[in-house]
C-alpha cells in the first residue's frame, strides 16, 4: 500500500484512502469544486477535485474510495489533484491500514484477560462475565474492535480491550495488596466498566457519540447491561447485584465527572483508581512517544491542566 | 387518641404509640433502665423505664407499643415514667395517627393525578404510564403511601404523590406556554421521575436508605425500572425510550447533584425546574406554616443555604 | 420592501437598510473602499462600496442608509455592490423592519400585564405600580419597546414586556399553588424585576451596554428607581418597601449572579424561579424554533453548558 | 467600678450591669429561678435568682440592672447568687464601661477624618461629603459611635469610625504611589463605604442584623443613602455619581462577597483593597493582642480559613 | 502484659501505661482530683485519683506512669480508680506496647526497600539514595520507626516505612506497565517522597504537628532535604535535581493539596497516584479491619467525603 | 536611532533591531522567503525577505540584526522589506532601546532599598539580607537588571526591583499602622519574595520560563535560596528561619496560587497583601497609562476577570 506518510511530490498515486471529510465549494470563477480530507493510520492529507468530470464517481463522507492523483505540493504541504475517483468495495481495502491499531496483538490480549475471567470464583459473577466474555460471539467480536474513546489520539482498533486489560492488571496488584478488597467483585466491574462504549461511540470509521451516549452515557449504558443479564441468572443473590452495579456507576470517582455515586465500597474505589491511572498515564506515554515535537516541553494538555514534559534520562 | 401533644403532668395515660428510639442504660447504682422515645403525628416524647419488672414485655424500635405510664415534669419538659408495656398489634392503631399525613386527600389527588395519564396521546408512552398507574396494583398502593424524603419535614404519607402531581401542574403550565415542548414525553418523565424512591427508602415506620437507595439511588432505579417496562411493550421505539429515559436520568439538572447528565432536551430542563420549584417552594411553605419560632426570621436553612424570613403581610 | 433573504444574485436592488457595520479598508493597489455590514429583520448582508464617487454620501455606522446597489455572489454568499447611497430620513422606513419585534402583539401583552397590575390589592402596593405602568407615559412607552437582552437572539423589540408578562403568569402559577405566598409583593416585584434594563442596554439599533448598565447593573439601577418611587406615596410601610427591594435584589438567586443577596422569603425565591425559568425555557424554544441546522444536535450552548437536542416526536 | 474581671469569691456586690441573657427555669423541684448573664467591658459572669422575692424587681434581656448578690464559686468558676435587683436608671451608669471602646480618641480620630474631608478638591464631591461629614449632626453622632461589626472581637464603640479611617489612610498610601488613581473619588468612596452600616446593625447593647440589614445589605444602604444625597445637588455629574457609586457597589471585590459588580475602575479596585487589609490585618492584630492562650499557635480562625500563630521575635 | 481491653469490673491492676491526658479539676465539694486518659496499643481507658495522697508521686501528661488502680464500671464504661502511681522508667516499659505497629516486620520491611535502592541504575541517583537510606544511620533509625500520620489510625510505628514501601512496589508496577517511565527517577522519588514527615511530626507518644511542620510543611522539607545532599555530589546533573526535586514538590497532585506544582512529568505523576491510591486504600482497608461497627454501613468518612461500606462477600 | 514608531512608507531605513520572530516559508511558486518581527522599544513591525541574496547573512531568531530595507504599505500597516542583514555586534547597539525600562532611575531605586536593608535591626536577619544585597555583586546585578514578568506589559529592565520597593514601601505602611508586626521579619521576607525570579525567567531578549522555572517555580527558589545563606550564618535561630521561610513560601496567599502553605503568621498575611495589591494597582496603571483605546472601557482583563474602566475626571 502506497502511505500517505511516503507520498512525494511530482509522483502520480492509484490508492485507497479514506475520505473523512468532504466540501463542496465554489472557486471565486464560479466554478464548483470538492475539497477532501483523505486518511490512512500513517496520516491525514488534503486532496482537490477541480474538473467534476465522468471519472469522479458519486461518493460521501466517510467513505472508502479509489483515487488516481497527482502529488503536489501547495504552501509547503502535500496535497493531492485527483483525476479519477470512485468507491471501494468491501474486500478491496483492509480497514486496519485506516486508523491506528494497538500496538499488542488483539487475540493475545483477549487470552490474557479471559484468565481474568477464569479467576473468578463466586459461581454467580462467573456465569455473569462469561455470558459476555465467552459466550456472546457478537458482543466478543465488537469488544475486541471497539476503540475506546472518539479523539484520534486514543482511537486504536482493540484500544477498549486493551485499556480493559490494564485494567484488569492494576486491578489485580490492589487486589493482592489490600486483602479486604473482593477480588471476584473488582475484576467482575472491571472488565464491565466500558462495556457501554459499545453502544456510545459509533463504530471506526465514524467514530461519534451516538443518540444513546449522548442522553445516556456509557456508564449507564453498561450498567443496564449488566443489570440485564443478571435478570437472566436463577438466584443471583440481590445484594451481589448492587456491588457489581455500584462499582460500575461510580467508576468515574465523582459526580462532577458523570458519576452518580461516589464509590462507597473499598472495590469502587479501586476501580475507580485502575481506571483513571491508566487512562491518565497511557495519554501520558502517547503524548512522549507520538509527539514530534523536538522540545522537552511538549505544550499545555487540557486532560492534565499542565503543560507537561518530556523526561530526558 | 390521647395525642402526646396534649399531655399534662400528673396525668396517667394508656395509649399506643410508635417507639422511634430505645435505649438500654445503668444508672450510677449500676441498675439497668430503659430510655425511650415515643412519637405520634403530633410529636415526640421521652419515656423511661426504672422498674423492668414482669409488666414490661419484650419489644424493638421501630415497633408499636401500648404502654401504661404516668406523666411527669423533667427539666421544664413533660416525661413518661412507664410502668407497664407491650407491643401493639396490628388494628389497634392506625399509623396514619402517628406520622404527618398529606393534607389532601390521597385518592383525589391519585385521581388528579390519572387525567395525566389520560392526556398522553403517544400509544406507546400512553402503554407506558398505564403499566404502572392503572395496571400494577401493588405498585399504586405503595406509590400513593410513599414519603417524597426522609427527613421528618417532608415525609408526608401520601407525599410522594402530592410531589408527583405538583410537578405535573407546573409541566402543564410549561407545556401550555412553551409550545415546542412534546407534552407526552413531559408528563410520562414526571410520572416517572422519583418511583426510584419506593425503593431508595425503607417504608414507614423506619425510614432510612435501603443498600439500594445508597449504592445505586433513585435516579438509577427508576431509570432501570423504566427500562425493563419499556422492553415489554413490542415495537417502542427506540429514540423515544431514550428521550424519556434521559428525561428521569437528568432531572438533578447538575452533574453534581447526582444527574450523570445534564438535561439536554427541553422537556428534561422543564421536568428539572418543575422538581426543583416544587421542592424548594413546598419546603419554604412548610417551614412558615410549621414553624413555632415567633419571630419572623426562621434561621439559617441548609436547604436554601440561607437565613429565612416569614413575610407578614 | 425588498428584504435581505429575499435577495437574488444579478437583481439591482433600492432599498432602506441599517447599517450595523462599518470599516474603511484600502486594496493592495492602495485604493480605500468601503466594507458594510447591512440588516433587515430577516438577516444581514455583506456590502462592498468600490467607487467613492458623488453618489456615495456621508453616513455612520447604526444609521439607516438608502442604497442602489447589484447583488452578486461572493464565495457561495450574496454580496450588494453599492453603487448610490444616502442616509434614510425618518419616516421613510418602518424599526420594525430592522429587528426581530415579539411575535405576539405589543398592545394585547401590555393590557394582559395590566390585569396583574388591577390584581394588587394591597394599596401602597398598588400606588407604587401605577405610578409606573398606568400614570408614566414615557416609562410606559420605553418599556413597551424595549428588548430583553443585549444578544440578536432575545432582543426583541418588545421582549423586555414579553419576559415580564411570562413571569407574572408563572407567579400567578406559584401563588395559587402555594398558598402562604403575598401574591401582592410577589406581582409588585415581578413588575419591577428587570425595569432597570431600561438604563443597563442603550435603545436599538445601537444595544450595548451603558455606563451605568456596565457600572451598577440592572438589579441596583430597577431596586433604586422603585425606591426613590416609593418616597413619593406618604405612609408607605418601611417592611414593605424592604420586601419588595429584597426581591429585587435577590432576583438572580445567587451572589455570584450579582444578586447581593439570596433569596430569603418565598416571595423572593418564587421570583427567581420565575425569572430563571422564562429565560432558560424561552432561550431553548428560540434555539429550537430558529436554528436552521438540520441534525438534531443544535450544538453546545453556553447558557446551558451543555450540547442541546430537538426533540422529534 | 467593681469590674466582673475583679471579683472575689465571697465578696458581696453592688454593682450596675448590663443583662445579656435571661432565662427562666425550674429546679427539679419544680421551683422557678432566672439564669442571667451579665457583661461589662472586662468579661461576662453567670448569676443566679433562686429566690424570687420583693426585692427582684421587673427588667429584660439586654436592660442595665443594678443588683446586690454573693459571689460564689461554682464548677471553678465565679458565679453571682442575686438577693436584690433593678433596672438602672440612665446616667446611672456609663454605656463605655460596658464594651470595649477603640482604644484611640474618638474626636480625634474623627478630626484626622475630616483632613481626608478637607482634602477633596471635586467641588461635587466635597458639597457631598460635608452633607453627611460637616453638617449632619445626627449622623455624625452616630457614626462616631456605631461598631464596625456585630461579633464581639471588633464591636468597639468607635469601630466603624476606626476602620473607615483605617481605609482612609491606607487609600491615600495608593493614591500617592500610583499616580493615574482619582484621589478625590477615592477618598469620597472610602469615607462612604460602610455608613449603610448604621443602619444594618442596631445599636449597642443590643448588636443584630436589623431587617434592612438582612434584606438588603450595608452594601446596598449606602449606595442609596449617597444617591439620594447626590439628588439634592444641582448640577452633580451623572458619571461622577456612577464612578463613587460603583466603588461602594463593588468594595466588597467580588460577587460570592456580596457586591453585585466586581471592580472595574482603579479606584474601586484600591477602595476594595484598602478595605480587605484593614479587616484582616485589624482582626490578626486583635487576636494577637487579646488571645490568652500560652501557646505561639491561635488555632483556627474561619476568618483566615487557617490556623495562625504569634510570631515571637 | 494487662492490656486495656482485657481489664475486668473488680480487679486490682498494677501495671504501665501512656498518660495521654490529664487534667485537673475540683468536686463540687472543692476538692481537687484528677482525670486521666491512659492509653496502650489495645485502646484508651479513664482513671481518676480521687484522694491525691503521698503515694501519687509527680508526673506528666505524654509519660509512661506505673499505676496501682481499681477497675471500677461508670456509666456503662470500664474507669480506673488509681491508689498509686509513679513515673516509669525506661527500661520498664516497651513502647511498642502502647501504639500500634504495623503488621509487618519493620526489618523485613527495610530489607524490601533497600531492594528499590539497589535497583537504581544511574549513578548519581543511586549515591544520592544510599547517602539517606544506607550510610546515614541516625536517618534510617528514624525513618524506621516514624509513623505517616498524625491521627491514630494510621499512626504505626513503621507506618512511613510501610507507606513508603507500597508506594515504592505500585511504581514498580507502573513503572512495569509504561515503558517510558524512567525507573530510576521514579524510585528515588518514592523513596524520598515523604521523609519530611520525620521534621513534620513530632515523634511518639507526643505525634503533633511541629513548628517546621505547619510552617513549612513536609512538602518542602523533603526536598529542601534532598536539594541538600545533592550538593555534596559532584557533578550530579541540574536537571536531573530538578526533575527529582519536581517529582517530590509534586506529589500532592493539585495545588489545592498543598503541591506548589502540578505533576509535568510522567514520574511525577505516577508518584502522586502512587502516594493518593496507598493512602486511601489503606485507610479504607483499615476502617473495614478495625470498626467495630457491626452494621455493614461504617459512617460518613471525610476523607473520602463519602458514607462507606464493608463489602460482605 | 530610527524608532519603529516614526517609521514612514517610501523611506529607506538602516537600523540595528531585535529579531523575535523568523519564520521560513515558501511562496506558491516554491520560492523560499523569510518572514520576520522586528522590535525596538517603541514597537513591533513584519519585515520580508524576498531575495535570499549574498547580502543576507545567517541569523537567527532573539539576535539583533542590523538591516537595509525599504518601508512599504500592505493592508494598513507599515512592512519592512529588507535587502541586506547581518548580526549586530555588541556595542553596536544599546539594548535599553530594545526592551521598556522602567522608568525610575534604577540606581536611585536601588538605594532607596538599601535604606530598608539598613532599618533591619535583628542582626541575623541584617547579615542574612547583606549578604544578597550589598555583599554579592553579580546577585546585585542580575536583581537590578531583571524583568518581573515575562509578558510584554511588565517586563521593564529593572521591573523586579520596582516591583519589590513597591512592596517594601507598603510593607513600611502596614508596620507602621499594625504595631504587633515584626518589622524586621517582615522587611527581609519583602526583599527575598521574588529573587527566584531571577531563576525563573531567563533574561532579556529572550524571556522564557527556565527548566527550574517550570518544574520547581520562583517561590520554591527563593526559599531554597534563602535556605542555603541562612546555613552559612552561625547561629541563626531555626524558628527565625522558619518565619522567613514561611513569609516566602506564603506569598502569593492561597493554594491554589501555588503557595505551599496559606498565610499563618501576620508578617506572611502582610507580604501577601503587599505583593498583592502592587501587582494589581500597577497593572491597572499600566493599562490606562499605556492604552490606545479612545475610548474609556478598556475590555475584559484575564488578571481582573472583568472588563475594566479608565475614569476621566
Amino acid at each position: 500500500m502506497r502511505y500517505i506518510v511516503d507520498l512525494k511530490e511530482g509522483e502520480q498515486v492509484q490508492e485507497h484512502y479514506l475520505c473523512i471529510n468532504k466540501q463542496v465549494l465554489k472557486t471565486r470563477a464560479g466554478k464548483t469544486y470538492y475539497s477532501l480530507k483523505l486518511q490512512d493510520k500513517t496520516g491525514v492529507v488534503d486532496a482537490k477535485i477541480w474538473d467534476l468530470n465522468d471519472g469522479i464517481n458519486d461518493f460521501n463522507e466517510h467513505e472508502y474510495i479509489k483515487i488516481d492523483a497527482l502529488v503536489i505540493t501547495f504552501q509547503n504541504s502535500i496535497q493531492l489533484n485527483i483525476r479519477r475517483l470512485r468507491k471501494s468495495s468491501e474486500g478491496e481495502y483492509d480497514p486496519k491500514e485506516y486508523i491506528p491499531v494497538s500496538n499488542r496483538d488483539i487475540n493475545e490480549m483477549y487470552n490474557e484477560l479471559l484468565t481474568f475471567v477464569e479467576d473468578i470464583d463466586n459461581k454467580y459473577l462467573s456465569t455473569l462475565v462469561k455470558k459476555f466474555f465467552v459466550e456472546d460471539r457478537e458482543f466478543i467480536k465488537t469488544f475486541k474492535d471497539h476503540t475506546a474513546a472518539k479523539t484520534m489520539h486514543h482511537s486504536y482498533l482493540g484500544g477498549l480491550l486493551e485499556h480493559t486489560l490494564c485494567v484488569l492488571n492494576m486491578c489485580k496488584f490492589f487486589a493482592d495488596n489490600y486483602k479486604v478488597i473482593n477480588k471476584d467483585i473488582l475484576y467482575t466491574s472491571a472488565l464491565f466498566h466500558d462495556i457501554g462504549k459499545i453502544k456510545e461511540l459509533s463504530k471506526f470509521p465514524i467514530i461519534e457519540y451516538t443518540d444513546p451516549g449522548q442522553l445516556l452515557g456509557h456508564i449507564m449504558i453498561s450498567t443496564e447491561w449488566v443489570s440485564d443479564r443478571i435478570k437472566e441468572i436463577p438466584g443471583f443473590p440481590e445484594d451481589l447485584a448492587y456491588m457489581v452495579k455500584h462499582c460500575i456507576l461510580a467508576h468515574h470517582g465523582e459526580l462532577e465527572y458523570g458519576s452518580p455515586k461516589k464509590p462507597q465500597t473499598i472495590e469502587a474505589l479501586a476501580l475507580h483508581f485502575a481506571d483513571n491511572c491508566d487512562a491518565k498515564l497511557r495519554t501520558f506515554s502517547d503524548l512522549i512517544e507520538t509527539s514530534d515535537v523536538e522540545d522537552n516541553w511538549l505544550g499545555w494538555q487540557r486532560i492534565f491542566d499542565s503543560n507537561v514534559r518530556r523526561t530526558r534520562y
